[in-house]
Formats: C-alpha cells, structure tokens, sequence
C-alpha cells in the first residue's frame, strides 16, 4: 500500500505547527466537504473515490525521512516533528458510497477528528475524491449517450500520470463503462482489459489481409480488425469481410466468436454506415463494428443521431482527463467544534456570496416518489433532525420561499445519504467490491428522472436546507456582520 | 523506483505473442513520436517528461504476479509468458531533452529497438510524456503572463490523482513556476515549497486578528495573511495592517521577513488595488499581495490590463489539470524497419490527411538567428542528412513551394534537436537535475520571438520537411495508391 502521508499542502504543517504550540491541535473539529457546480453543467454527480480514501487514512504515518525532509525545512520545531512520529488518524468519517448520485450543496461526507489530524488529510482526501468523482460523472454521461452499446475506456496514454489512468479506468467502470485497454488498472481492480491491434500490426505484414489473417490465427474467438490504416471502405473492410468469408467456409466463426472491425479516423457516421450495408450484404450482420478517435458524449450522442451503425465505443482522452471538464469543485470547510460536548457551529463569510458555508453537523435526507423511485429532493438537515421528517413535509425554498412543495405522508421513502466509514480511528465500512458499486451506481442513476441526466440545460434538483439550519447560518451572518 | 512494467494496453501484448509466435518479435523497428497541434493552440510545446521516461524503461520487468494475472485472462500461451519473465529493453532512445521548446510535426523521440520491446512501451511512455510536457507547457504560458512576478503551483486538491500533482508540480517548474504547495512534490523532486493559511485558520480564533497575531507569531519571517475569510477590506486589510504596524513598532519587519496579504475571493482586480492604497497608506509599500481563486493565463493577463496590484499568484485546479486543453495529443508511430541493415521505411496512411506520417530515421535540424539567437525555422531530415545543411540553404514550404526563405551562409546557427538517451538498453544520458531543466528550459524559451509566444493567436513556426524526406513520404503514398 502507497504512503500518501506527506501528499499534502505546506500550510497544513504550518497551520498544524501553530494550533500544537498552542495546545489547540487535539480540538475536536468538523469539517464537511461539498461543491457547488456539477461537473460538465449536468444535473448530479457520481461520487466517488472513497476506497482510496480509506486506504490513505489507514496507512497514514511519517517515516524517518518524512521528518528529516520536515526538519530541513527550517519551519518547524523539534517538539512538533517528535509529535508527529506518532501522529494516526484517530477520528470519525460519514460518507456517501461510491456510485452515489450528488447535487450541489450538500455534505458529500463529514468528517469529525482532532483539528490537526482533520488539517493534515484535507488536500489527498479532496483530491482522491475530486478526481474519480469527476471520472465516474463523465462516464456516466457517456453510458448516457452510448445507450446499451458496449463501452471501452482507451485512455491510457493521454491520461494525467499513471494514478489519473488507473484510477481513472475504476471510475470508468463505476459510471457504467464495461472495460478498459489498461492491463496494470485490469490487474489492480478486477476489471475486464479489451484490445484490439494498433495500425503497427497491420503496418508489419506486407500486406493488410496477411495482416489479419494473422490476428485471427492467434486471437480465433475475438477478431476486431483496425479497418482504416490503409483506407477503410477500399481496403479495410473488404479485407475483413475476405477473411470472414474464409473464416465462416472453415466454421470458424462460431458462437463463441466476437469479430468485426475498429474504425479510428475519418468521418465515423459515413463510414460505419456504409461498413455495415458492406458486412450485411456479405452476410455478417453479427460482424461488430467499433469506433475510436476522439470521442466525448456529445459525439456519441450526434453520431447516433445521425445513424451511424456503431456498437462498441473505444472513448479515450476525453473521458480519462474529463476535457472541457477537467476537475470536480469538491472543497472541504470546517462547520464546527466541538467543546465541552457543545456543538459550536462556524461559517466561513465570503465576498462571493456563492462561497458562504453551511455551519453545524449535518446529514443530507433524500426523498423518493414512492411509486417510481426516483428522487423528488434532498434536504440538508442539522444532526438529530432525521425524525423531523416524517409525516406531511414540506419542501420550502429558502431563498425564494414562495416556491414549496409538499410530500404527503406515505408517498415517499426518505434516505440518509452518509454512512459511517471510520469510528475512532478505525474503518467500520464494508468495503464493497467493484462490481458491487457498479451495480449501485446504475441503481442510482436509475433513481433521476431522464431530465436531469440530460446532456445539455438538464434540470435542477432541488436541495433544500432544513428550517433549523437556514435560521442558524442566517443568524451566524448577522451576528458576524454585527460584530 | 515503482514498476510500471504492466502500465500497457492489453493490444500491446496481444500483438507482441503475434509477433513472438510468427518470429518476427526481435525485428528491428523504428518508432517516432511527434504530435499535429500545440497545446492551447499556443505557438509551440515545451518537452517534459523524459526523466520519468528513464526510469520506466530502466526498470521494465515483469513480476510472478504479473505473469499470473496475464496468464489468467486466457489469451496468452505458455511459451509466451516464459519469454516475458526475461523482458527488458535493450533499444535506441534518442530524445529532445526535457526543456526544449517544440512545434508540431517534428519528431520528439525516436526510439529503435526490438519490435515487441517497441510495442510494450508504447503506452506509458507516451503517458509519461504528454502529460508532463502539457503542464510544462501551459505553466510557461502563465509564466509569459505573469512576467517576473513569484509563480505558485497551488493545485494538488484538484490533480487527477498523485501522480498527477507531483509530476505536474515538477513540469510547472520546467515551465517557469517558482515553488509548489505540495510537500511530497518539494520533498521528491527538491522544489520549494510554500504555503501560508486556509480559511480554518482564522476560523480557529475568536476574531481574525487574534488569528493574525498567532500566525505571525511562529512564521515571524513569512507572515502572508489570508484577508478575505470575513469581509477583505472592512475586516482582513486593516486587521493585516493592525498587525504590521505592531511588529513595525517592535521592529520585528527585517530585511528577511516578508509580509503581506491574500485575496482568495472576490474582484481581485478591484479588491488588490483598494489593499495596495490601504497598505502604502499605511507605510507597507513592502508588503506582498498574493491572489489565488481560480487563475489561468489570461486571467492573469486581464488582470495585469486592469491595473491589478498582484506580485505573487497561487495557481491551482487551471495549471495541474490543464483546463480548457487536458492533453496533448503526442502520438508514436512505425517509421521504419531495419532489414539486413537497410533502412524500409514506413508510412500509415489514412482517410483523414493530417493523420499521415513521416517515414524514415528522422532527425530535426533547428536554425537560430546568429544575431539574436532566436529560432527561424525547424527541418525535418532524413538520418545523414545533416552534413547537407551547411551553406546557403532555402526553406521551402513544400505544400505551398511558391513560399520559400534563403538562410545566407554565416547568418545562422544550427542544431540536432535529439539526444542519445539511450544505447543497447543503458542509459547513456547524463540526467541534469531540476534546476539545470529549469534553466536550459528559460533559455529555450527565449529563443521564441515574442509573436510565438502570444497568449492568442500567434505566429506559427515553420516545420519544414527536407526534399529527400518529402520525396521519400509522397512516393510512398503513390506506391500504396498503385499497389
């Protein structure tokens, strides 16, 4: 397992140093982290990234040279480096699971620790999260998109370093991807790895059709072949529909048998259009066809749009960077501590209006229509309000309260969103398996509406504060402007 | 040194058993990377990357484990693994070095060596490289529009992984940055690492001075003061100035302390202007005002037109990740096969025209400007052509032959852009230290003139290819029409 533990910002040490010194380092603090715009303008996010989290919380703890690089710094006194010699993450952690779908406001997880411990994990936690929360979005887009065609991530060599690859492959598989090209990401999470051949292979032999023939020979019950390194409609594809043909006189193509062609450039709508009027009027209708170069969401969705005959979606750059999109906006603020078992709650004012907190402990309700089970609301509650909401409810917008709504009694089913990963210190979570998430992250997103999936201007889910708690930040606001 | 042995694309090994099993695995192969458009659409890239290059490809070997996962996905035959568990590289590398400034088309590496060996390290070489000559890249664009002013890498938060955010901390350094937050950055690669407080901080105390006085009272040398956590000019400027004028009474402002503010929130055009008029008023014109909150380039560029009185910026989630362009698109292509030591060269043609290659053994020649020393153009050549390049030579844009340049005799400088890297599989780089990169880095860059370093829209270089060379590529491309 990686040690992450000097993977953290300066000003964390520093800030740590100060509150030691002054006896203010074992604070119980809370901190809850949330963001504010979904990811590619859509309508929720997918979280993600909490294994990792978990696994950096359990092995946090400084080597020697940890604290000899500390030391040469000339920051820090040697009482603060002998203290951190010892130093664990000794807290409690609330989370939403990986797969679950997120709106902009509410608390993603809540963390409540001694204050320097909760300074210490804010940067890898926000950024472990940050990142695969956005990969898993983005992917959930592109399933969005695809439909039920067969999703490959092909990302690897454009990715942000070989953790944005893997990792990046994992939330890929978690949005509803079906299987990567990355052999070291298949080997770390037990997924699916798929391949096809580069136009090298073709490039080797002297000539395209000895250049499949050869594939098949090797690869008999999976024969995707590159079709475009020549030129595709003129040479590719009646190469591949020659080979077929020899194949289904030998009885080769089987049940067990996936074949058909890649394409990796040209105009993909024209080209699988008249690949596949080529491969039927051969008799391979069963013949896939598979499309690669550049491809985002909103292609998939035109390119469908327009008729092209794909099946299988090699989507490389644009999901494993998340271009046009390149990070989630989680951040991570205090909202309370805790002294003499008395919650204090704090906020954080702002010149951008956008950027105040929502102080105190809180937990996020969901709400489902009863008959669907799809989300109606969230509403962000104060600790202990849970009970609260249990008969007639209703839904009030805060900043333009004559916008509410009302939930009857028995037509909806309510849902605490965090769950206890951490207690004292110690994981208390079930970690799932990969799969397992995967099958939650496709239940949730079946939960939203299609509005809200929409690539383009979905809707809004409403997120709503509890009366309790808008009345607390409202009065924090006023007592710190009257201050 | 980690192992990124597996770090491939399945496609990779499922070609090189083709190749082992057809025997054609230790043929001789010639492999070039290049890419078609500069990052941003920017006027050029700047190479990073290499050193993590060297490390992957010294440490190539494949693990018990990783034979067993492979051997799991049922694709591979026995013989095949055996091989493996003896793999390493034993090639030619031949490479710009990490700083160099490059334009799209040229080779940036060349790589000669066994087949399958070329094969294997397709995938995380390229990684390796894109990833880190983007953000080298994109921080030498902040740098171009922050001029002398003290450059932060603040983006660990929002990398897409760790990876990530080390090695982007390290190409934001190539690029021009001067110091990073990140401390497992600082402590890997010897950068500077810097920090000053998050909004918790202040929050920690009953009131914002408290916090202040606290804070400076351990970092009595670095008291940078984050003003905007209640209110920036009513409440963070004066407290800040309250502050300073105490230790200024106590003389405790050296020559080595250094003192300011930071805005992270709000019109810091606006906001920075009003601080600088409060802090001369006050008699701090020394006092530093370092913004941060969500800057690229042109923001800082903008910022600089409206006046803003910033001398130091913290960069984050818009440097690490690259937003707006989070790849570069730096492809690895044959060029070539080395047969009873003749040269074969290769060409991928293809449907869309800008994806054709250039086949043969390439160098590039770069001719400066003997009084300014400053670059004219690039040529591609064949290997052995350099000695051609001495007198009088015409640049010939051979797309447009009608657009020509004679560079007279004694009027330039000229230079083989690659480096031997590699020979037979060892390390024959001597591997400069960071800030040696830094350094060659800031004098490459001012071989640009400035019309190929403008933010928007600027001059594009020419990259010519030699007469041979495109002799060469047009009659492949006839003989593969013909054939």
């Amino acid at each position: 397992m990686r040690n992450f533990t000097m993977l953290t910002d300066l000003y964390q040490f520093t800030m740590m140093q100060g509150f030691y010194l002054l006896e203010k380092d074992s604070q119980e603090t809370v901190f809850d982290r949330f963001y504010r715009i979904n990811p590619c303008n859509g309508g929720y996010s997918l979280i993600a990234g909490l294994e990792q989290v978990i696994n950096y919380l359990e092995n946090i703890n400084f080597s020697d040279e940890d604290i000899k690089y500390l030391r040469s710094l000339n920051l820090f006194q040697e009482e603060f480096l002998e203290y951190l010699k010892g130093f664990t993450f000794t807290g409690d952690l609330w989370a939403m699971p990986e797969g679950t779908v997120a709106f902009p406001g509410e608390p993603l997880l809540r963390i409540k620790t001694k204050r320097n411990e909760a300074l210490l994990i804010e940067t890898a936690l926000s950024m472990f999260l940050n990142h695969e929360s956005l990969i898993a979005t983005r992917a959930s887009r592109m399933r969005w998109a695809a439909g039920k065609d067969f999703l490959m991530e092909f990302g690897l060599r454009r990715a942000q370093g070989a953790d944005a690859s893997v990792y990046g492959a994992r939330a890929a598989i978690i949005g509803g991807f079906d299987a990567t090209s990355n052999v070291l990401a298949g080997q770390m999470f037990d997924i699916k790895v798929v391949g096809t051949t580069a136009h090298s292979w073709v490039m080797s032999f002297d000539d395209e059709l000895t250049a499949f023939r050869e594939y098949a020979r090797y690869y008999p019950n999976n024969i995707i072949l590159l079709a475009d390194t020549y030129d595709t409609l003129n040479s590719g594809v009646p190469n591949a529909i020659k080979l077929f043909t020899e194949l289904r006189e030998q009885n080769k193509l089987g049940e067990n048998c996936k074949y058909g062609i890649r394409l990796d450039s040209g105009d993909l709508a024209y080209l699988s259009k008249q690949a596949r009027k080529m491969l039927d009027a051969a008799g391979f209708p069963q013949a896939s066809i598979t499309a690669s170069n550049d491809l985002d969401e909103n292609l998939v969705a035109e390119l469908k749009i327009q008729g092209a005959k794909i099946d299988s979606w090699g989507i490389g750059t644009k999901l494993i960077t998340s271009d046009g999109c390149s990070s989630f906006g989680g951040v991570y603020k205090m909202s309370a501590e805790i002294k003499d078992e008395n919650v204090i709650p704090k906020i954080k004012r702002s010149n951008n209006v956008e950027k105040i907190t929502n102080p105190g402990i809180k937990n996020v309700l969901r709400f489902y229509d009863k008959e669907y089970h799809k989300i109606i609301a969230d509403i962000v509650i104060l600790e202990g309000e849970e009970n609260d909401y249990n008969k007639d409810i209703i839904l009030r917008d805060q900043e333009h309260p004559w916008q509410k709504m009302t939930l009857k009694e028995n037509t909806y089913i309510k849902r605490n969103l965090l769950e206890p990963i951490f207690k004292n210190g110690k994981c208390v979570y079930n970690k799932p398996t990969l799969k397992e998430i995967k099958t939650y992250a496709e239940s949730e997103l079946s939960t939203l509406w299609e509005e809200y999936r929409r690539l383009v201007n979905p809707q809004t889910m409403k997120v709503n504060l509890s009366d309790n708690l808008y009345k607390l930040k409202n009065d924090l606001l006023f007592i710190a402007e009257n201050s």
